[in-house]
Parts: C-alpha cells; structure tokens; sequence
C-alpha cells in the first residue's frame, strides 16, 4: 500500500476542506495539501471536528506542480466526461476499480480534488496517470467535494481494511444446532414428508446469515426449550 | 430493487440535512423524511445544491415511529459498537454487503441515520431488521452524518446485481414470523430476562439472511408446531 497524499486544487469553500480532514481521520490519511485555497478558518476547523490535526498540518502550496511533487502516481478525480476528456480518450475507472490499482502502487500517491465549480483544468488532468469517476445520476453528477473524497478514501479504507472478526458460530456448532432442530422436528411429529425439506431451509437461512456466537445460542435455547417441554409433558425423560 | 426512505432521526445541523439531500440526488433517491428536526433554511438550501427539490418535499413527522410507517423493511447505521450493541451482540454489516441485502428486498426500506452526537437511542435500534456500519479507524469511527448517508447511498447506486426474482419474506409474513416465535416463547415458558434478547437475535438474523416465502413457511411450520403440541399435551386449546 503506498502513502497517500489528498491534494484539494485551489478550494473555494471552507466548510468543505474541514469535511474533507475530518473523512482523512477517519479512515486514516494524514497528508493533506491545499493549492491557494480561500482562507481556512473557524468554519473549517468546525467542520474537521476530531480531523483539526490533519487540518493544521495541511500544507498550503501556490501552485499546482509544487502539489505533485515528489507523488510516484498522480490520480485526478473527474466529476463530469468534459469534452478535452473525450477528446484524448480518457477514460475514468470507477472507484473500486481506482482502490484495486492503487493498493498494489508503492511510494506516494497524489489524489487531486478539483475546484468545487470547474474541477481540474484540462493542463491539471493532463498530468493525472489515471481518473477516477463516482458514478451517479445522469441529471446530477456532481457530488460535494468532501462527499468525493470520503468515497474515495473509504473504497482505498476497505480495499486495505482486514475483514471484522465478530464471532461466529462454529461448524461443530452448527451441527448441534442442526442436531437440536431435528429433535424439534423428532418431539412434534412433524409430518416425514416435509423434515428434510423443512431442514435444508433452516440450513439455508442459516448459511446466508453467518449467525455469530450469540446468536446460536439465542436460537439453540428455543429449540431445545420446546423439544424439553413437549418430553416432560410426554412424561418422557 | 425495494423503493428507499432515507430517515434523519432529529439531525441538529441543517447544513447536515442539506448535504444529505444533495448527496440522494446524485444517487436518485427520492423519499426524505426528518423526525423533529432542526430548523431548515439557508443553509440547508445552499448545501442541498441541486438537491433542494428533494429537502423541498422532505416530510417532517414529530416522532420516531412515523418515519418507519409502512417501511417493509428497517435499517439502523451505527456508528460505533455501543454496550447496548455488545450486549445483544449486534451485528452490523458493512455497506456493501447491507447493498447485496437491500438489493433483494421489495417494497419501502427505510434507512434511518441517527443523531450527530448519539446516534439512535437503544429502542430505535431495537426495530431494526438489519444494522449497518461504516468501517473506519478505531480512533475515530464517527464519520460525518452526510458522509455516511453518501457512502451507503453510493453503496446501493453501484450494486449492480440482477434483481432476484426469489419471493421474498413479506413485512406482513415477517411480522407472523416474529409472533409464532413469541408464542413459542409463552408456550416454553421461556425466561422471561431472555426472551426480548432472543426475539432480537432472531430479527437480526432473519433481516440478514432475507429469507423465502418458502424458507417463511418452513420456519412457521416449525415455531407453530411446536407450540400446538406444547399446547394440545398441556391440555389448552
């Protein structure tokens, strides 16, 4: 995974700079670098809320080139196909698409937030090594910058994140489990006909659910309750 | 595809509201509803962008259950594993996987974003029939309301699945569902410390796995059975 670096081209709105220090925190990017941006104050350290650290660190840079140097990859992000963009055949990858390609870059990656009203400028983009798009409506497919970026930096979070590690419900649990419907089924008399049905169903369920730890026990205490029940008032043991 | 309500649970930040109606325009969804939230002006207007037809047509409703009036379907975000969480051992799934699920389903589902400093409160998490959380850093996973309303919205706009045509658990059939297992409960004589636990648990679990119109049937087959036979061995009607 290479180092990031969030580049916002001469942003024009505080409140979103903030927003988008705050998202950087959130999924772990500190590197921020502002091309002559309107004046950060209040606003944006309001909006940064637990993200200030990012915000103070940010370097400010007068130009467009002292913000890629030293980036071993430059991604521009492209709200709209502008014309210059059909015209040289650029063609944007979506997010997920940009997440895959750059885990696998090393050194440092620079990704460059247009202006809020014109994006990048077509000597901007030139530069770019690739694009990336967020896909959205046709009759509306600018988002808000700091909406931009935070999808960005969660498809690069969760492309890099290792999966969560709930506790679920073991194979030989499971299988107790399926033991304990199947006495269920055993204690109702339930018809012959319908058992393996009725059980390739609840295994099913089950399968797609991924039930955790607690939430086989939940279900393992109602099953085993009534199959209990029906046998003491059987008078069985 | 289900149709999509997106809830504010009483949002204290209009600029908030805004940028989430901003961000459900970009993505094509329509239905916003706020339960007694902040005032809405300017502000909110300026960060709605072209999305002020949407804030425009918001419903305002004074209480939480209004806003889930005839959803088929709930969805919670949360934002961290609070006690309450950790106590009925709530899984949250991440957005893509909660984007396969909703996918599935049919008819209104509701996707309700909690406060933005307490996010829902433990009742309104408990009618949820499905959690969902952004994955973030540990130190610190609030991400901002709008940010999250965008990536989960994003989320559902890139799912590009073929819709299923499996027949799908109605709200009606989830609802019997829910009363069999609670008269089964009555029948065990469940403990009754246990049984909201374990009604939750089993909610949880069938709002992840989606289930049939077959695996419904198959699930009150068993439920209903055993609770007749509890019945009829104790001699009640």
């Amino acid at each position: 995974m290479p180092a990031l670096r969030v580049v916002l081209v001469e942003p024009k709105n505080q409140g979103n700079v903030g927003a988008v220090a705050r998202a950087m925190k959130n999924f772990g990017v500190e590197e921020l670098v502002l091309v002559s941006p309107c004046p950060i104050g209040v606003e944006a350290r309001q909006r940064a809320m637990h993200g200030t650290d990012v915000l103070e660190a940010a370097k400010i840079v007068p130009d467009f080139d002292s913000s890629i140097e030293g980036a071993d990859f430059v991604v521009g992000t492209s709200g709209v196909d502008t014309e210059s963009e059909k015209r040289f055949a650029r063609i944007a990858v979506p997010p997920r698409e940009f997440a895959e390609k750059i885990r696998q870059a090393d050194g440092v990656v620079a990704l460059l937030f247009g202006r809020e009203d014109f994006g990048l400028l077509d000597a901007e983009l030139r530069r770019c090594d690739l694009l990336v798009k967020v896909p959205a409506v046709d009759a509306y497919p600018i988002l808000n910058l700091s909406h931009a970026a935070t999808i960005l930096l969660y498809e690069l979070f969760i492309e890099k994140a290792p999966s969560k590690t709930v506790r679920r419900m073991s194979s030989l649990e499971r299988d107790r489990l399926h033991r304990a419907l199947s006495d269920l089924l055993d204690a109702t008399e339930y018809p012959t006909h319908k058992r393996l049905r009725t059980k390739i169903m609840v295994r099913r369920l089950l399968g797609r659910a991924v039930p955790s730890k607690w939430e086989f026990h939940a279900l393992m205490g109602v099953f085993q309750r009534a199959t209990k029940r029906i046998r003491r008032l059987e008078g069985k043991p």
